[in-house]
């Protein structure tokens, strides 16, 4: 392990970090909100010193294998969210730690689950850092980082691997650098276009901003207690919907859109598949929840947006759909594992990961009935590699047995069964809202200091797909060579 | 497809059967049951006459394989369930066809899940007959008729393979049909002991034999309204508690019990899993409930009870544990999926399975660390082949994906998340009663009856290990050579 070079890389987090705090300090003078600018300011104090404390001496040996590349994305989300729980505590607004841990966790692996059970009476700094952790969390504060400190693309593709979620992570161009640049690239012209529209549909700058930030890192984080629906305006229900599915697409497909390779994009199998599962399950709750809302249009409105809601792993809302037939919020429930599409912002198991599932089953049901065959999962056309598949069999597999250990250890706190398993399923899926108490109008305050230390966690893994959180328990990623 | 073999192999289960029904027969003559018995007899007579039909022309080609012997084991259970539903319907004790297919699926597959809301009207005839079908389904009907029709033992492994639960199948002695009879007479005689122990605990003699039989295929029909509770009586707590574990043990170990290798059973790696995790449960349930049984003792014998009742899947009850603290009914809900022993009567994913998983994530997770390195996973000291742990993780998501896909089909009814997810769980892994509404005290009657068809799907997919179900729906199964 080059302890070294995790801590010098880990400083740079804190650096960046820093310069990001920055946005909403500004917010908050702009909003004559000295008291929380001070907090801000003191928080960015403290990141830069430990910044500077870990930057201080440069690594001779800058060589890094794969555990220090799990390593440092681990620590490094944690450490982030960490200092940027800060100011909420500071400010005093959110007034246990533990608390302003699980919402800036919450934040930054754009999950959208909240401890608070009443959004609008906090600061407008406050609630912009919130929302801006979205955005920073959405893409990966990694990668990001990685374009500035020098490091071979072969050292990177470790950090990459690690942070990107799907089964399979390529490089668009031949350079890592260039590659997370125009992924950012897309990210943020995809971002400012949402807010053009939404200042179109009549929000102010600041409401237009923060939901864009929720939408664009699949968060889910609102200034408003009725989340979305609050606005009571269809359009920017539509708007929103739509730029949730948009962002729950790989940022590959968008890259070759620009390419003008539009046959490839086309051609996705996870794309059709993720179309399809979306426009399946918003046409069977249309009709499931018809009676409840009488008139077609304003059913079919809900259902879309709460469909593209939860499949991106977003967690906005514009009805309470706990309070919807079983059929439609048990669908809910399943869409929240499926997840978006690899590559794309969203959390989940991913849509790719899905149809490798949904191949490999097929391709051993075969197996089984003609032993002596020999076929392989195809994806895109294209023939997936046995370890690949082997892979996203494991990943499911310790996927499922933490779900399982996180339901068991917060059902000591008594709540019922739908509330627990939701919450599970709405943090590890980096979602927000769940069912039963933990519903679009509920939230996660009355859980236990400990149950949200670990659902903190469920999210951190969630977001990391399960391995680098889980390896840094490991005693052999620490040795020293 | 060999279909004529195959109609020849379901004729000789319709005979076995028929000569099956000849014990309830009795046992309502000895009632004095007449119109049950005549009810049993019209049942033997269409049986028989099937049987015959079937068994007409002895096939000349006898060559079955793989897709053979899933076809044989398939159909069999379904032929058999639907004639064993019979009886119950023809004497009107339970009016609706569809109610008495599930409840005699739920027997043969020793699932032990109703949808009788009153047990003790029903006639002693045929509570023997749903009670005697657990102990004809508990060891697998197939492999006992396959010790009659002869077949070479390469032929038959086809089925023993697909009916004997777990991840590896093997024979004891090099002849498969000395190896049915072994794991036959030890069946009995444990049974046998059981009767005897319960007759001293005061129940008489044809209350322990439906006991025993519930026990022995871990099914869990009783006779009583309260399960075993209702004979307020310790001792036979305790008796049907060890048992109920001694029964989800691999029947090997038995096997080399007698064999007097005592060192190759204690180092079987599931055993001390399987006892593992039985101790642990009772400790922590026991620990979690004390306050509302005020005495340890008792604590930990309900404890004991419903912690064995549902790891080895049976499903009887002192206690309606659907009252118990949150923690303890999770706990219970995890058991149902954990399952009994590998080659054991118990359903479930098998513990050996666990092993399995929990060995292949930590060598992944080495995997991931260290690239290069080449490492097996071993259980009870020997090496697993990597097509086992494939094989089992495959398994594992045709599992998963048929527990969503039930859920989300059995949500259309209406019911609570809690008792849909349960319901699902119970009847998957065999076990009878879930939570909520069909807890220990509960039923299934108020599905509707394409919810209990599906169910009754589940309990035979459980049983048979997903695939030989699954396999029928596949046309290259049926296609002729």
């Amino acid at each position: 392990m080059n302890r070294r070079m995790v801590v010098y890389i880990l400083g740079q987090m804190l650096n960046a970090e820093a310069l990001l705090l920055l946005f909403p300090t500004a917010v908050s003078f702009l909003y004559r909100e000295q008291g929380v600018a001070f907090a801000f300011l003191i928080t960015i104090a403290a990141t830069v010193a430990f910044g500077a404390l870990c930057t201080f001496r440069r690594p001779q040996n800058r060589v890094i294998y794969a555990r220090e590349g799990f390593a440092v994305v681990a620590l490094s989300w944690l450490v982030l969210s960490a200092f940027g729980a800060l100011p909420f505590w500071l400010t005093r607004e959110i007034p246990s730690y533990v608390d302003c841990f699980f919402e800036t966790v919450s934040g930054f692996t754009t999950t959208g689950a909240s401890i608070l059970t009443e959004v609008e009476s906090l600061s407008r700094g406050l609630l912009f850092w919130r929302s801006f952790t979205h955005w920073v969390g959405g893409m990966g504060v990694l990668v990001f980082v990685m374009t500035v400190i020098p490091l071979g693309d072969n050292r990177s593709m470790h950090i990459l691997r690690a942070e990107v979620p799907g089964p399979m992570v390529g490089k668009l161009v031949p350079r890592l650098k260039s590659t997370a640049k125009i992924l950012y690239g897309i990210y943020i012209v995809m971002t400012a276009i949402e807010v053009v529209l939404l200042l179109f549909g009549g929000m102010d700058l600041y409401d237009s901003l923060v939901h864009s930030f929720g939408t664009a890192g699949t968060g889910g984080f609102s200034v408003k207690n009725a989340s979305i629906g609050a606005y009571q305006s269809p359009y920017i229900e539509w708007v929103i919907a739509i730029f949730m599915l948009l962002f729950g697409i790989n940022f590959n497909l968008y890259f070759f859109l620009l390419l003008g390779k539009i046959r490839t994009v086309l051609q996705s199998d996870e794309l059709r598949c993720y179309l399809g599962i979306v426009g399946a399950s918003i046409a069977v709750i249309a009709v499931n929840i018809l009676p409840m809302y009488q008139k077609l249009g304003v059913a079919v409105r809900h259902a879309a947006f709460q469909v593209s809601s939860i499949i991106t792993t977003t967690g906005y809302a514009t009805v309470d759909f706990n309070g919807w037939p079983q059929l439609s919020r048990t669908i809910l429930v399943v869409l929240m594992f499926f997840g978006a599409c690899a590559g794309s912002t969203g959390g989940g198991l991913k849509i790719a990961r899905l149809l490798l599932f949904f191949r490999t089953m097929r391709r051993d049901l075969r197996r089984m009935l003609h032993p002596h065959s020999v076929e392989v999962v195809m994806l895109d056309g294209k023939p997936v590699p046995e370890d690949t598949v082997a892979g996203a069999n494991g990943f499911f597999l310790v996927y499922s047995a933490i779900a399982l250990v996180t339901v068991l250890l917060i059902s000591v706190d008594g709540f019922d069964f739908e509330t627990n398993f939701t919450a599970m399923a709405a943090c590890l899926n980096n979602i927000g809202p769940g069912l039963g108490m933990v519903g679009p109008t509920g939230n996660f305050s009355a859980f236990s200091d400990f149950s949200k230390l670990l659902l903190s966690f469920a999210m951190l893994i969630g977001r990391l797909e399960v391995f680098p959180m889980l390896l840094i328990f490991a005693p052999s990623v620490w040795r020293r060579r």
